[in-house]
């Protein structure tokens, strides 16, 4: 029984991805094989990330797993997906000094567990499936030693949820659609590293929202069925907006980039009210969003040349993406204007992330906030108290790592269990 | 100089519509063509209508117009392209009575003076521009003899407002898109008239909108422009559309009639919103659109057959067609829980039009809306008080007429000005 006590355990960090050009629609909804390919900008997993510890041991009866702190079921399709096709490519381990030895055929008979958290507040809807189930098939393969290289991983993480596959990389990923039925060459690639195009700033408006939203696979489902404008999207329209997208973030060409990834946004939102019944995912009670188009729209059109490119998911939450350092510090001052906290809120609490950006804006607390002029370009600028619950500060960043530090392991070394 | 004193006047009644088929986006801005088919419903006059008082004599040494008794410009290009085109066809004149003649080449110098009202507030933006320019250009036809018939004369009320020319005919009516250049085959025709589905009826939810919208001059263009989607809506969607629709309503089918003009008015917007910057027509602070939408889906899917039809133009206020009497029975006690009056409202103001539809569903005074059961197929359904103006209720009515009853001319029949 003692060489049995054992328990072999891995913890990875992987980044969520924002989309530049959209996935919607799934032409396979078990293999989660989209209608179009995407892009996405992978954010920095020091502000966002989720953090996944995977163990095996011969002394676990089943597979268990604890997400933020409280056991979930892995009976769910998509889990069973991920963990059959992780299974299928494992490798034998061996580790002398922890008298570990697992044969290639052992991992059908041995059961796993996972705890996965996120370092950002999951209501926000920021994502959060994208980065878990990356992370989950991640931090599984390293435990199993899989030989397959991020791409193909990303192939699987697809069949958990399909944007994960896009945080298998950091920088500008793309997900491939893929022709073949059983889904083998949907899966993302690398454009360009996050060192690449590194004067971006990222900024989340992040908003509470107030109302149910449409659940995206819900929401898919029904634009596939009845939206007669989706199929000419994937087909004419966004086969050659990827290529246009490539080029611009090839060559850093922000005008480009910037009225693409709004067009997309605007385009993916269109779809929506297209479909049968409308999803609005872009009529919050309290006029966030429009406020926040509106407010880029006309700075961008006075400056004449493109400051900032925004994109919404389907949900709530604004995604601003800043030229540079310069265009990111007036975009916080703008939008500190347009959505003060409210008065009782710590300015601490309410800029997160990348805290440079406010300070070279010059605003570190309340006051200076109060202080804080109309957009020039925006007529009887109204401010909107507390429409905003906060703004995180980030920019592109790495894909997933492998972490060695067992003190940020999520399980027990001995147990197993949760710490 | 006796002679001279002669005014030759002439009132004409003509319908608004509201398109279930839209028309969104010209091939020429000029001619006003557009880049699809459109077919509308004509309203009842009884309750939305343009009376158009027109006259000539001598005695006048100028073109001047009255709208709602304010004295307005005529000098635009759309007005003028009407004078000119009616004036090219006015005929000889002969009222030995009055002691008139006027020959065929003397319409090029005499003058005209046209007061124009609306039944409704001009501020409720209900399509009053369409029955203007109807009216405008049949009175003149009137005044001027033209041979014309009702399709010839839409060529011409396209030329001032392009929806003008579906409010030339009553019942359903299409307004042809055409081919030529020069827009003579760009006109409407009745499909049915009013008597050929009488059993529907039309409540018009009017809400004062709090915000600056798009003219849609300007945001057709825009879309005609940038969107990547109206073109193939105009070229493959809106053409199988009109097929259906004008079968559908042939054959009074009801549940495809409400499910054409649903999809229909929400591609529109979708349109809008793929358009750069985006136009967000169905994005009202008080989220009253997206109740009303969820309102009917909802009613219509737990009937499992479509009880109500909704449909948007370029503004805030909702237009819904009822299937029948009993249905419209129901919406208005549905509308009414949802969107009850002020406390210090006239029910006698607030539903207005056909009060008998009132009646039917047993609300004769506030107290009777206060008891309103809540919609048994919305969860938690919300009493949103005052988000609406006002209810119209109507049905589909008449096109123009002449009114032979000089006192209700606007005009003075000896002074050419306004009573």
């Amino acid at each position: 029984m003692a060489e049995k006590t054992w328990v072999r355990m891995v913890t990875a960090q992987t980044p969520t991805n924002i989309a530049v050009i959209k996935y919607w629609g799934k032409r396979d909804e078990t293999l989660i094989l989209p209608v179009n390919d995407s892009i996405s900008v992978t954010l920095d997993p020091a502000h966002l990330c989720t953090i996944t510890t995977v163990a095996v041991s011969p002394s676990f009866d089943q597979d268990r797993m604890w997400l933020n702190g409280k056991e979930i079921s892995l009976s769910g399709g998509r889990y069973q997906n991920c963990l059959r096709e992780i299974r299928a490519r494992a490798c034998e381990v061996e580790d002398k000094e922890k008298g570990i030895k697992i044969a290639k055929n052992d991992w059908e008979k041995l059961h796993v567990r996972v705890a996965s958290y996120n370092n950002f507040p999951t209501a926000a809807g920021l994502a959060s499936s994208a980065a878990g189930f990356a992370c989950l098939v991640f931090a599984l393969a390293k435990l199993m030693k899989a030989k397959e290289d991020n791409s193909e991983l990303s192939a699987i993480a697809r069949q958990g949820s399909g944007s994960a596959c896009r945080s298998l990389f950091g920088g500008f990923v793309k997900w491939i659609m893929g022709k073949a039925e059983d889904g083998s060459d949907s899966l993302a690639v690398q454009l360009v590293d996050e060192k690449h195009w590194d004067e971006l700033v990222i900024i989340i408006a992040v908003v509470s929202s107030r109302q149910k939203e449409t659940s995206s696979t819900t929401g898919m489902r029904d634009s596939v069925e009845t939206s007669l404008l989706l199929q000419h999207r994937a087909k004419e329209v966004v086969p050659k907006r990827i290529k246009q997208m490539e080029e611009a973030i090839k060559n850093r060409d922000f005008g480009s980039f910037a009225q693409l990834t709004c067009a997309d946004s605007n385009q993916f939102h269109a779809v929506c009210l297209d479909t049968c019944p409308p999803i609005f995912y872009m009529n919050d009670t309290s006029h966030r969003q429009v406020k926040i188009i509106s407010c880029v729209e006309k700075w961008n059109c006075s400056e004449g040349t493109p400051q900032v490119a925004y994109t919404f998911d389907a949900g709530p939450n604004a995604v601003l993406i800043a030229h540079n350092r310069k265009a990111a510090t007036q975009l916080i001052q703008k939008l500190l204007f347009c959505f003060p906290p409210s008065s009782d809120a710590d300015l601490n609490c309410y800029v997160i992330g990348d805290k440079s950006i406010l300070k070279d804006a010059g605003i570190e607390d309340i006051k200076d906030v109060e202080a804080l002029p109309p957009p020039p370009e925006i007529k009887d600028a109204q401010r909107s108290k507390g429409d905003v619950s906060y703004f995180i500060c980030t920019k592109p960043g790495r894909g997933p790592d492998l972490l060695s530090d067992e003190s940020l392991a999520l399980l027990h070394p001995e147990t197993g269990l949760p710490k």
